[in-house]
């Protein structure tokens, strides 16, 4: 990272996106038209359009005391694309605006868009459009998301079918114990700001938290192997919440085995050093950014083959309720513990 | 407006988007899914899809002191179409992202959203998705929407030609006056809170600047007239702003008219008030939400029948330049002095 400071100000607003903007080049033939103009144009061929967005703000969504920039453009891409292939769709444009307080430099600014050009060329999306405004205080991050489908191939959260098999793709709950980690070298820092940041050998939780991906490859694998789920979203608020939300959405009841959710083993050894439960953390971290889907029965056979999904359950009748079957056999109520940020 | 106050953490993040959200009625046959899962699903046949997107912070786009939650939310909604019509398209969709501190209850939102809504339904508009979650400081909106153009029948900025006629909607310069009376109260309003606000008769260039209307009579104009103007984009930060952007995209230079300037009679006499020049109002004030586009010469005899549009100028070639000859005689190079957010 450069040591130069550039102000804002000395670029104008209209100079200072063509300075963010003008190294894009257009990767989908779709994208007729992109930055520069009042509107994106794109152009579709009996493909349906699919469109997502999401609000990042600081001190509510990130924190920059431990989010390096770079991964901060990266994640607030990934975390559209994550949305749209959710829906079995693939993203093909996004549209960012931010807004800046002059506390920020060129120099900040280049290294947020490094990010996000670095997830636009790994998922093969166009940055088509934006805006960018002054913000009072704080940094605010607005990402659009725009995909295609083949027609009635998208799949909704509310068409899970009683007895289909419930799986989730990766493994969860690593970015929640991240977290942790990041807050609490944080709070070390404030406390005694020469204490260096303890972070040696949680490079995996702490990449789940800071550096997410899509799961592309899952919705490459259901076009491969003929498969469409019959309800999927993907995992933003943690298990329990988009369990909750398939079930209720679907008119459904469900079963999760403990014993099947996939959690990884440096998320467990993580886990144990703030002694807290791996499952818990599963259950009710959020941003893991997996998918979580419904598939009939009769698909099973075509999934073995992945080792990236897991089955964790089966659907059941709304007069079954929600439940996970615990290791040691017991059997609870899911309750949604998510992240919920207009309660904090 | 009602003075029960419920407070938004009573309903949570997802009862809250439901609240919000629960009298959506989708009007468009192609918005095949709307609010309420991870992504919309818009349908398209053989048509264009345009996006655009706008961020709107508290204090930096808006005053909420002197702004009526209704009408922000009508704005909201209207300055994104003013850019999908002056893409020359018909716009279909909008999501919406808002970040709301706690300091907001749910029926203040409540009066946002029918603004939103009274938005949406005038221009036959679907709001398919969206993102809302909290701020810590002030409110943040994020616009996006999409349109359909009949394909290659999009309009850019860069395509005037030399010797086209320079033309503009409307009456330009009166949301900068309605915005330099509101400021006036308010001042009076923080120093002496007894005093009620001295509007009268301003209501016209006031309602310019709060409850500003996207000029889809001028694009359906354009079609039944079968014109195509080759150079178009909306008046948001003034007129030699948007005069400077159609030149230097389309790299032509251009002449305009002081005397053709359209300023509408309520705007000239409550300019004098704060003795300003109206045609200084309507080059460097935004907001106005207009179109200015250019045709060949040729189309002249189509545009003559529509009151709703003035010939101001002209575009010559690059080597010649930007110029204004004003009512005295006089001509001189016109400068952008539109709003520029970030020099604040």
């Amino acid at each position: 990272m450069s040591t130069e400071r550039t102000e804002i100000s000395t670029l104008g607003e209209f100079g200072l996106i063509e300075h963010l903007t003008k190294n894009i080049e257009l990767q989908n033939a779709s994208s007729v038209l992109g930055v520069g103009d009042d509107a994106a144009v794109i152009d579709h061929f009996g493909k349906q359009t699919v469109i997502t967005t999401d609000l990042l703000v600081e001190g509510v969504h990130f924190d920059l005391l431990y989010t390096p920039l770079r991964h901060l453009g990266y994640k607030s891409v990934i975390v559209n694309l994550s949305d749209i292939y959710a829906m079995n769709a693939t993203p093909t444009q996004i549209t960012l605006s931010i807004g800046i307080s002059n506390r920020f430099s060129v120099e900040a600014l280049d290294e947020f868009y490094e990010g996000v050009y670095a997830a636009c060329d790994k998922y093969a999306v166009d940055l088509v459009g934006g805006d960018t405004t002054s913000s009072q205080k704080g940094l605010i991050i607005s990402v659009t998301a725009i995909g295609e489908v083949t027609p009635d191939k998208y799949v909704k959260r509310s068409t899970a079918q009683k007895g289909d098999l419930l799986c989730v793709s990766g493994y969860l709950g690593a970015a929640y114990v991240g977290l942790l980690f990041l807050e609490r070298e944080k709070k070390i820092y404030i406390e005694s700001p020469g204490v260096q940041p303890d972070l040696e050998g949680e490079s995996y939780v702490i990449g789940r938290m800071l550096k997410p991906e899509a799961r592309k490859d899952i919705i490459d694998f259901f076009a491969a192997s003929d498969v469409v789920p019959t309800a999927m979203m993907d995992i933003s608020d943690g298990l329990s919440s988009e369990i909750l939300h398939i079930c209720r959405q679907s008119q459904l009841g469900c079963i999760l085995y403990e014993e099947k959710i996939p959690i990884a083993e440096e998320m467990k050894k993580a886990a144990f050093k703030f002694e807290i439960d791996p499952t818990a953390c599963a259950l009710s971290g959020g941003e893991d950014y997996e998918l979580i889907f419904t598939i009939p029965q009769s698909e099973y056979d075509k999934l073995v083959l992945n080792e990236e999904i897991s089955v964790v359950g089966y659907m059941t009748g709304p007069e079954e309720g929600v439940y996970i079957i615990t290791k040691g056999g017991g059997k609870h109520a899911i309750t949604a513990q998510g992240w919920n940020h207009l309660a904090q």
